[in-house]
């Protein structure tokens, strides 16, 4: 039987061929663990999201939520999945044992969310994003919040939120208005409006648990002044039971473009008596918290471009095997029809997207293994370095993986001509769930703003230049490889072009030009995107290379030639694109800062 | 206050004074029209655009359609504003008078178009489908039929619709099954099932005439033995009266990603009783009649693709406008948030839709711009080059505009942050709305093989050939203006390397490679089009730089100023990746074809 979801195949080829995930596992802190242990759980993923999960993705997408009076309830066919994944504890994973979770690696968690999340985005996020939540009371919690809150969160009986944006305070976190006071026992009284709180009111948990950023009565202006608060939806007593109704309550929901089983919700503390709210960590430590929780969240969001990528091109590729239409070029007329899959431009375009989609789902995991690393290096001065490598990239994985994501479902859609404009397939929910991860959780203009102003110059320099030398390291290895010397080449020609356009625009970065630099710094988040994926794809064909030269199973051999095929198409047909591009980039034109605001026209 | 749909002062700009359309007016077919009634009736569209369409607009996609029993009600809320389209004969501008219309040339049509589609799409394709019936029967019908169906179509007081696509017969028109039996009497008995049908049902109009494709018995197979039926909802009586019900029904519509209220239709002929049609033409003269009305469809989808983009842009840019958000990059964390169009990454944004939309409207106007001249052309050897110019670039502005189109939608959605993935703002529509066009009417993939296969050898080239000189003249135009000399260059150098990969990519399609050729036929459509955008938008900066030489009115030079710097963006930013992207496509790689089907995984 075809696949579904995700290619089962390339999976493994990633995360045990490509990357040695034996060696993580092989650390003490994973002795739980093992290849056979890891396989089981992916398998049982697989089969349940599959079975349990994908079969409710369209029906909660059509049904979508209801809301009134201040209540929001999920599509019904969302309970029974919820609760089967609740029970399967296949919401804490990878969360450390000590706070209720299963300490799995962080690879196995990224395969088994490959399934999970793209059989139902939204359903995974009510079972998950507690662990946000989590996170933060760990860190920052007093012993008491942690014991109140985390293992409730970690184990999806309680959900999460983060409530962040206000409706003059999106990008600009600074601009926030909710307040609090402080009252005689140590609480604060908290008055306020939120928008876009996700997932911040819905029936499938008894209890709530929001982080809400507000400022203190008297703080400093900006983002200097803020806080952030616990502030549970119920209180809970000290024996962990539930208590009285506390005064935060969801006044709307947003009918979106996708993801329509998401509560997106509008939040109000105080309306109706008071909302008391915990400092979690110090006054005016908000923003130094939220961003613990933003990396992750980031890294998710990025995900969700790969995830929707993964299921859209798996059954873009199934239908294009199926699906009967015309003769195959250069046959005579009354020749019978084919699969469309014989058709150049098809196959083109589906090569396409499997170049996407298998270096994103690489270099994702790579972000993984450095993040791993990086928790059981040995020396601080390696923790650092990979944490670094980490932090880098990801407002490039997360910018990139939205933008390339989306088009990849966009691309599958068209595979399936008019059908795929229609209901009838889910690459049509897919591409309109995909697009919100270029809009949430940082905009890609704001992650190329990352990205350019803070993170190029990380440790002096040193965390970028550890970069370009992994990636030196692949086309090395590849120019050994009789049938790679060639595509190394390129990717060397491409990993030098890409140093100029660094070298360009880090320096017009702190001219007086900067603008006309961060005019041009989403397009280079973008190359450097491309420089990855070729590095990615190169490397997978070194890795499928080797394979081949030892004694491969005979239905493997298709699968590691089609990574070379891959790499190939990519490299000679691609490539060239992004070069160009980086020559457009290394110019730094200023028209978009010359240009007068008048000059834009429609006045 | 601010525009709305379509920027009006660019609109004046590329109908005036890019291109000689006075010349055009002088012309005894258009005595009717001068510049100033031409002003007049732009005038009065946008007006009715803007205030009686528009608000429908979001209406209707929210309601949708209502289907039962064979029955489809258009949302309520569009019946005043068809009346009144109906009325002032919107929908027939550009017929000729003969057939019932107007007789304007095309030029004021599509500018008059660009704020009526703009504002409803969904509701203009009711107004208007008529006219392509109605343009094949003026074609090859009778005079019984011309002198009963062409005047109730073009006024709009009967739809019309195309019955082509069958389940099984998509891209492949050959493998329809609908079949057609000769009654005594000349009619024929029609069978067989239509899916996608637009506008196949509805009710807007007291009568629907459908044009339907079918197999007369005995016919060859393939496309050579289908013939061309007209088949009414209602009978015609001689007198015109309407008379009984012919058995052709809607046996449901799909539900779609976008154009939801534009009913697409499954349509069943003789389930019921009996089907009559009666030939159009002659018999198997089916795809030769229904590729008149093709060239113009295609041309119509690609100019959804312009209106869509426009009104996003147009959007998107009052949006940046009046949000406030974040102090401007590099001020103090004190300072006061500004505009989001202060922002470098907005502004990037915003000149790169600008560039698009600008490119695509003066393309588009060109198009129109060569249709006319080939109907008012003195020689036969005049008419047949600027018809084949027209031929040669449907293809390229049908597929470019479709993708362009879409992605400057979804950029506009980008402006607007979370507020833009909401229903709140139109842009989501629009998004929705736009996608359609990269599939029906031919999907990109069937005109990339249209543009290779048949129509880059067109007139042994000559047609090719001209199209080049045609972007040289300008090229050479703008080397004698001061401040465009560097553009011009640029352009020149795109130019010969746009020839280059034209050269080799046809060579490829004559070659026992010809598959690889067609893998790359798409990428190939797409560099022409990045060719031709540039080609416009420095022959825009040709002619706002001479006007800026004149003494121009103050408030038109930071128009005018707007157009050399959106040509400057587009050639140096852009443009370098568009000659990359022609290396990759002159590289010529096979790796899509080369690939074994099992390598492309999911198995």
């Amino acid at each position: 039987m075809a696949q579904q979801l995700a290619d089962k195949r390339d999976l493994d080829f990633v995360i045990w061929e490509q990357f040695d995930n034996e060696g993580i596992l092989a650390h003490e802190n994973f002795e739980a663990f093992n290849r056979k242990t890891c396989d089981m759980i992916l398998n049982e993923a697989r089969k349940i999201a599959i079975k349990e999960v994908l079969p409710t993705m369209g029906e909660g997408d059509q049904v979508g939520l209801i809301y009134k009076d201040g209540v929001v309830n999920v599509p019904e066919c969302f309970h029974a999945p919820f609760e089967l994944l609740k029970e399967g504890e296949w919401g804490n994973l990878i969360v450390p044992v000590d706070m209720g979770g299963q300490g799995a690696p962080n690879f196995i968690g990224a395969a088994v969310a490959e399934y999970i999340t793209a059989a139902n985005f939204a359903l995974n996020g009510y079972l998950t994003m507690g662990n946000g939540t989590a996170n933060m009371i760990q860190l920052y919690g007093t012993e008491e919040q942690k014991r109140k809150y985390v293992k409730k969160l970690t184990a999806s009986e309680w959900g999460g939120t983060m409530l962040l944006t206000e409706s003059n305070a999106g990008s600009d976190v600074g601009a926030l208005e909710s307040s609090a006071v402080k009252n005689a026992d140590g609480t604060y009284t908290l008055t306020g409006n939120k928008i876009f709180i996700t997932n911040g009111e819905h029936d499938l948990c008894e209890n709530i648990i929001h982080p809400v950023l507000a400022r203190i009565e008297g703080a400093p202006a900006g983002t200097r002044g803020i806080s952030i608060f616990i502030v549970p939806k119920y209180f809970v007593n000290d024996d962990g039971s539930l208590g009285d109704r506390n005064d935060i309550w969801c006044t709307g929901i947003e009918h979106k473009h996708g993801i329509t089983a998401s509560a997106t919700c509008s939040m109000t503390m105080g309306a109706r008596g008071k909302c008391i709210g915990y400092l979690l960590g110090q006054e005016n430590q908000g923003m130094k918290i939220m961003f613990h929780m933003m990396n992750g969240a980031r890294m998710h969001t990025g995900f969700q471009g790969l995830v929707n990528a993964s299921a859209s091109y798996v059954m873009a590729v199934n239908y294009a095997r199926e699906r009967i239409q015309m003769r195959e070029l250069g046959q005579p007329h009354d020749a019978s029809p084919v699969a469309i899959i014989n058709h150049p431009d098809v196959r083109r375009n589906l090569l396409w997207m499997k170049s996407y989609v298998s270096g994103m789902r690489s270099f994702f995991q790579y972000m993984e293994y450095q993040h791993t690393r990086s928790t059981l290096a040995a020396t601080e001065e390696e923790r650092t370095l990979a944490n670094g490598i980490y932090e880098l990239l990801t407002p490039v994985l997360k910018s990139y993986f939205a933008n390339r994501g989306y088009e990849v479902c966009v691309q599958a859609m068209q595979v399936f001509g008019g059908a795929g404009y229609t209901k009838d397939y889910l690459v049509e929910q897919y591409v309109r769930d995909a697009k919100i991860a270029s809009i949430y959780e940082g905009t890609c203009g704001i992650q190329a703003m990352d990205l350019l102003g803070r993170k190029m110059g990380m440790q002096g320099g040193k965390v970028f230049m550890t970069f370009l030398s992994a990636i030196q390291n692949t086309i090395t290895e590849a120019k050994a490889i009789d049938g790679l010397t060639d595509l190394a080449a390129r990717a060397d020609k491409m990993l030098n072009k890409f140093i100029e356009v660094a070298q360009a625009i880090t320096k017009n970065a702190v001219s007086e030009h900067f603008k006309t630099a961060f005019a041009h710094s989403l397009p280079y988040l973008d190359v450097m995107g491309d420089t990855i994926m070729a590095w990615m794809l190169l490397w997978r064909a070194v890795t499928a290379s080797r394979q081949l030269a030892g004694n491969p199973k005979k239905k493997d051999i298709a699968f590691y030639d089609g990574q070379i095929k891959t790499a190939e198409f990519f490299i000679r047909t691609l490539t060239p694109g992004s070069i160009g591009r980086m020559e457009g980039i290394i110019d730094q034109s200023s028209a978009a800062m010359d240009i007068a605001d008048e000059g834009f026209g429609s006045l």
